[in-house]
């Protein structure tokens, strides 16, 4: 038996009495105990940004994964952020955070992260990093043979899973959920604008924020397939995440990127990711369980499954994490709108 | 049945086969779920601290504690650390971290701590949070009816154990210690001196460093066994101490306070606790099962509960966190040695 970790609940699950699933979906587990895990994204930004300048990013972060605490997998992905920056992205997963913790110590990360330079040149760099004890984190997919983000950590399983195709099911399916609400501590959270420009901050994330990953590949996609998801499912995906942006406070989207996984050339792969970063849970559910532009999505999705069954062509996923109090994004030298900079606790750092 | 977590264990526990306890021991429980626990113990530390200065801070604490978000139970102590300088300490607990973090948002505690005045008056003051998972923490107690610390939360018992009385047992008492084996990610951690007069540092404590509050209560105790705990016990306690506060290094012992318990008008209570922090559960476990001063309390006080059985009139108990990273411990206008000041990344704050 995989590892999980299951409590007795006080909080009733949202699974309807005798729900099928009208698909079937995944999830990732470990064959050993993983206490917590790690992902931790790595940006450069600038208004135009040069591969070279991108891929000595890719390459100084590469190098210094090499060790043995480096992290068990990582990806590159880029985005045009709302501001019409351009972002190049390096997202590392560990399932060992003692190993995470040494590698962030004895790395050279700080050293190159904090140095001079970066706070006055063209670019922007930031790192968030994701820490949570298991409980707080639940995966999904809708096939079993694609693997990616933790799903690429070794010792992994992804197994069939019946906790889907419900609203609610996210949360059903996130351990800590049968005996914790999750709630956010303040609700609404109004942006505000920082001084960043030349600056070091950094921002506590405040308590039970949600972060999910979320991912589609079409790699080999036939043409009927890739054209459906091409002309119908990638718009509404976009119109969805749209909607997300232009309705910040009132969804409760704190950030959203909308990334394009890479090559090593840095050439596109057919591959997206989406990162959005929520107040709570429950403000997530409600644009899942009520919002016609997630509907929409969340209907051509299932269609598709149950038209094509296992000769699906395109995988859809996510990973989502809810925070507890205490992870710490930073951000040097990068625009105001830049992540988690607008919201929680935010400390303008240098060393003493 | 209380809460309580408890994994498939891949780690052998300590305990050695067909164990019995010397003596009766106790834990704490909580009769709903806990998911997390917060301990905060807010200081301010000055060369001479005045009654009204030290009570005009406990006043204000306590004026900031008093609305529904406000910790479940708190206590003030004193100590003279090693620098010299008088603290008075006030410790706050919270079993929902969610309330802690509306409090700590909401209730007044960041424009009172930052403020100006703070940076550059007589008086240092710091804040030290503790967040933990429920499966970091173990408490243990000599007798079942006394409370203190976490067990004057509401919603607990204190339940009879048997895991007790051999050495690795506080590991044992662990829940994740079954999955996990807690090691530093660094050790031994060397401290450096931090120029921190007149600023406002933060320090993030490294992952998986162990903070123990343990406790001495002897109020109403009869003739024989005060005079015991007097000429004996408390002595023994003290020597053991002055050896991890003399052996820093050696023994991984960070910060250590030996407190004295008050009532609310600033006398001292026939009571004290001990807050020290340890570079790892290892390190700690290392004094206590192989150092003579601890040898040495530990035989006296098992000595003393065989003779007088439930008779026994001192309390001894402790509260154990082995944090994961992320915990922050905040330092404004205070001396170099000050707590967790000379460790882990340090920065110095302000706000953007």
């Amino acid at each position: 038996m995989p590892f999980h970790i299951e409590y007795e609940r006080t909080i009733p699950a949202r699974r309807p009495q005798g729900h099928q699933p009208a698909a079937p979906r995944f999830s990732l587990r470990w064959t050993r105990p993983v206490p917590a895990l790690v992902s931790v994204y790595f940006g450069i930004q600038a208004k135009s940004l040069a591969w070279p300048a991108e891929n000595g990013f890719y390459d100084t972060l590469r190098q210094m994964f090499a060790g043995e605490d480096g992290p068990q997998a990582h990806e590159t992905m880029r985005c045009e952020d709302e501001a019409g920056y351009t972002n190049g992205i390096m997202v590392a997963y560990w399932t060992d955070p003692t190993r995470y913790a040494r590698w962030a110590d004895q790395a050279g990360f700080r050293a190159w992260f904090e140095q001079e330079g970066h706070l006055n040149g063209d670019a922007g760099y930031w790192c968030e990093a994701i820490v949570v004890p298991y409980d707080r984190h639940e995966t999904i997919y809708s096939a079993p043979n694609y693997r990616i983000g933790f799903g690429r950590t070794p010792d992994t399983e992804v197994v069939p899973i019946t906790n889907n195709g419900f609203f609610g099911a996210a949360r059903d399916r996130l351990p800590v959920s049968a005996i914790d609400a999750l709630d956010a501590p303040i609700e609404p959270l109004a942006g505000r604008q920082r001084e960043s420009a030349g600056a070091h901050l950094m921002v506590q994330v405040p308590h039970n924020v949600t972060i999910l990953r979320s991912g589609q590949y079409w790699e080999g996609a036939g043409q009927e397939q890739l054209q459906d998801y091409m002309q119908s499912l990638q718009p509404k995906l976009l119109r969805g995440m749209r909607y997300l942006s232009d309705n910040k406070e009132a969804t409760g989207c704190m950030s959203l990127r909308i990334m394009t996984n890479l090559n090593d050339d840095g050439s596109p792969r057919a591959e997206t990711s989406v990162l959005g970063a929520f107040s709570s849970m429950h403000k997530l559910e409600q644009w899942a369980a009520s919002h016609e532009t997630h509907l929409d999505i969340y209907r051509h999705a299932i269609a598709m499954n149950r038209l094509h069954k296992e000769k699906r062509e395109v995988v859809t996923w996510h990973e989502l994490f809810v925070l507890l109090m205490g992870n710490c994004f930073e951000y040097v030298n990068c625009h105001p709108a830049t992540g988690m900079l607008p919201y929680g606790q935010a400390w303008r750092c240098s060393r003493p």
